[in-house]
Formats: C-alpha cells, sequence, structure tokens
C-alpha cells in the first residue's frame, strides 16, 4: 500500500481524465498513494469541473512532456478556471503497442490513442504509412474502447497498466521516440484547502501591446536572482497575435523576493493571475 | 487570375500539407498568384522535404493560429530542417461542417478533421458529446476522405473550397469558436533562392542552464529597441526539461542593430540558427 506524500486528508477523492490505467491515474497514486477515491473524467474540462463543484477534493493533470511539450489545453483551463496548484510530480512514461491476443502486426490498420501519446510516438508509427491514426481523449480508454468494440484490426497506444487490466497484449513494448520521455503532472485543488508555498510557483500573466514590455517582465525577477525555469506563451481568444505568460519561478511566495516581485509585474501587466506556489514531489 | 505578391519566377512549384481547398493552398495563392503549380504533400515532414529534395522551389506552412495557437510540428521542423522563410502572410480562416448531400445533423456519428480545426471549433463540437472526434491530416483531406468512403454518418470540418471541390454539402457554417480566427503562414524556400531581409526576422537558439539566461537573452534585443513579436518554447529531446526558443523581430537582419544584437546572443547561446528576414505579405 502506497502511502500518501502530499499532507491530505485519508481517502480524498482525486479526479482525473480517462479510466482505469491512466498515466494521471498513477501519477495520483504516487502523491495520494493508493488508497485514494479515483473520480475519472471524460476531457480535461470535465477534471476541473468536478473539483470546482466538489465531486473531488483534488484533480491531478498532465501539464508538460518532455517529448510533444506542454499540454496546451491544461494551460489555457489554468488561466480560466478557478482552482489552484497544490503540488507537482512527474513520471517517466512508456509508452506500448497494444492489440487484442491473437492479432499480428500485419492486420493492424487503425490505432488509436491520446494525440499526445501518438506525438511521443511519430517514429515508430512512421514506419507504417497506411496507419489511420485516430485521436482518443485518453490512453487507457483507447485500449478500453479497442477491447470493448472487438476491433481486431486496431491497436491502441497506452500503459503496461491498460494492456493488464483489459487483458490485451502488448506488441512492441516502448514505443516512444526516445527513453527520456517525462510527464509532469499539476495537482490542482479549490483556494484555501491547502497552505499557499513551496519550492515552485506558478503565474499567469498579460501585457500591454509594447516594445519591449516581455523583457521588463521578466526583469522583475532576474532583478531579485529568482530563476525562471519555464516559460510558454498562449493566444488570447478574440485578441488576434496577443498572448497570455505563464512563468514557472524557482521561488517561494512566501519569501520577500518573490511578493516583491510579483508586485514589481502587477505594475506591468494588466492581468496576473498565480496559479499557486507548492512543493515537488519526487 | 491573382498576381503573385513575391517577386518568384512564374509558375513556381509550391509545396503544401493537404488536397485541393486547403487552408495552405489558399495561402499559396494569395502569395504567388493562381499560376502557382501545386505539389500537394501528406506530412508536414514531406512538405519540408519536397523543397530541400527540390520538387518544388517553394513551400507554404501554417505557423500560429489565432484560437489554437502554435503549430508545433512545423516549429520543430523549422529548427531542425535546412529551409529558410522568405516571406509571412495570414488568413481569415472560416470552418463549416461538411456531410454528403442529403444528410442531416442527427444521424453523423464522427467528425473528420485536422486536429488543429477541431481545437478552434471545440465549442460547436461540445454540444454533440457522442461525435467521436478523427484527426486527420487536413481539413480538406478530411471532405475527400468522407466522400470518397461514401461516409454518411460522418462529418468534416474544412473550407467552403473544399466542400464545393467534393460536391458535398455545409451543413453549419461559420462554426469557429471566434471570429477573429486567423492563421499565421510561412513560405520556405532553400537557402540562397531568394535575397535575405525584410521587416520580420526568426530566430531559434538553445541556451546553457543558468538561472537568469533567458532574461539575458532577451536584453540584446531591448538594449537595442528591437521588437519581439513572437516567443515561442519547445522542449529539447533527450534533453529533459531544456529548451529551444524561437523568437520572432521586427527588425531587417540587414539593419545594423540587429546584426549587432545577433552577434550578441551567440555570446550567450551555444545553439543559434536564422530561420529567416524576411517580408510580410498583407
Amino acid at each position: 500500500m502506497k502511502k500518501p506524500l502530499l499532507a491530505v486528508p485519508k481517502n480524498s477523492k482525486v479526479a482525473y481524465q480517462g479510466g482505469p490505467g491512466a498515466f494521471s491515474q498513477q501519477a495520483a497514486c504516487k502523491v495520494f498513494g493508493s488508497e485514494l477515491i479515483s473520480v475519472p473524467c471524460h476531457s480535461p474540462d470535465d477534471v476541473f469541473t468536478a473539483v470546482i463543484r466538489k465531486r473531488a477534493e483534488f484533480a491531478v493533470i498532465p501539464i508538460e512532456n518532455t517529448l510533444a511539450g506542454s499540454i496546451y489545453q491544461n494551460y489555457d483551463l489554468l488561466a480560466r478556471r478557478p482552482l489552484v496548484v497544490v503540488a507537482e510530480t512527474s513520471l517517466r512514461i512508456e509508452h506500448n503497442f497494444i492489440v487484442h491476443r491473437g492479432a499480428g502486426l500485419r492486420q493492424i490498420r487503425r490505432v488509436y490513442s491520446h494525440p499526445a501519446a501518438l506525438e511521443q510516438c511519430s517514429r515508430f508509427l512512421r514506419r507504417f504509412k497506411s496507419l489511420d491514426q485516430i485521436s482518443f481523449y485518453n490512453t487507457a480508454g483507447s485500449v478500453k474502447f479497442i477491447h470493448d468494440q472487438g476491433l481486431k484490426q486496431a491497436a491502441a497506444i497506452a500503459s503496461v497498466d491498460a494492456a493488464r487490466i483489459y487483458g490485451m497484449k502488448i506488441l512492441r513494448r516502448g514505443i516512444e521516440d526516445d527513453p527520456e520521455n517525462y510527464t509532469r503532472f499539476l495537482v490542482l485543488a479549490r483556494k484555501g484547502q491547502l497552505p499557499r508555498g513551496g519550492e515552485k510557483t506558478g503565474i499567469v500573466f498579460g501585457l500591454e501591446n509594447q516594445p519591449g514590455v516581455l523583457f521588463k517582465a521578466l526583469s522583475v525577477f532576474a532583478l531579485r536572482n529568482i530563476d525562471l525555469v519555464k516559460i510558454e506563451s498562449r493566444p488570447i481568444r478574440g485578441k488576434p497575435w496577443q498572448y497570455l505568460f505563464y512563468i514557472d519561478l524557482q521561488s517561494d511566495i512566501r519569501s520577500r523576493e518573490c511578493s516583491h516581485a510579483l508586485r514589481h509585474l502587477r505594475e506591468l501587466a494588466p492581468f496576473l493571475k498565480v496559479l499557486g506556489s507548492y512543493p515537488v514531489i519526487k
């Protein structure tokens, strides 16, 4: 029985996208221990809603993968929806080419998986030009789908766990483009559920359209020796060619430097939201 | 007959992803006039290869959409493959829900399109929870597919042109989430085909993993009053949590400021590639 790494009430309800065997569920087990109560959700949007409407106390969402890059849909939801980040963790991701027992490579015509997983295996898939790639909402869900529908000419890409849970066969193991394949996950909660603070602070902000304004915004951290570990930009809907910037700081919001820097940033940024200040769970 | 806006030989061969009716083809017509010779390609990778292997003189690729964000696959290819950007243009994108003549909304079970188009229409699609979304390599190609295969229970999302070309019916017009939907396209060529220079300069660079290094990198432009219009970061494969940065500068590489700034950046960046310095075609 895995023990929780985050100090939370026992048997916390944790929302994540996908079903049994999903990588997000594995990340949730790492953080909350195996006593967590799973609240599987269909879409990233549903995951946020489950916590907002109190059907779950926490959510676990993937935010970045070392091969495919950021999970942009979740970045967009972090800016829009009223949840905060309370922890971060990461997992090594191994993808597998999963088919029905008895099926061989030759008869496979279609492959189902989450678009990020298809992208992480693009080199493997390029060898089979005639294979249709079908985006599915979740990796483990794609295994369930080809299993339940009896699709013998289809394969799914997912975890070893997902193959085992649905009694399917792994035809090729570890098909990701590069073994250095990790996904970073964020743990979300409603505001005030957990005290704020930890080694990392995430923010999102918008800037006026002025020359040099991003440089000025980054200077508020550089001037205080606060390290910036990630920057991401996303378009603002309805405002063509304008962006929201997401930044992860190696800094605790309870520190004097960090609070000064954010006060300084507010002078420049018409929009600023602190996404959370939280520990990294190794 | 549309005249070319870019000074290139008549009847230039232009590679783009997708078939007749693709938005990239429309962008190509805007830049090269309607006398261009189309070289349709299956994947973004094939588009680059067509120009490198001299099956085409130019390529037109989508790079950013105001609703869905950057086209990350093309960013990755720009860093890796030996082509340069020679012009930029943009198009207003209207998406349509396209079906077989005689088909009604009720019988539609699946919708095919490019993942970026599915994302740009996410609000419209959310209304039909039971609709399977299937990623296709191209918008116009998805219309051709449901047409050729006679899929009466399927819809495709694509341009009015694509519907017309394949004799299909538009069931709902303008289904994108927001009318401010534009895609920016880049025109690519082999090095030396066209003289370098124009109002915009695109670069990609990698930095050492040191505190404040991105701030220092941006300072080389801020110190010279060079405006930065776009920043994008992408993971480096095999180096977890390290990034390549893509920056668009409002600056001509032939100017003294720009060449000084890039020389300054080389002091900080172990990897720096100039993607091109080019005019923006309105």
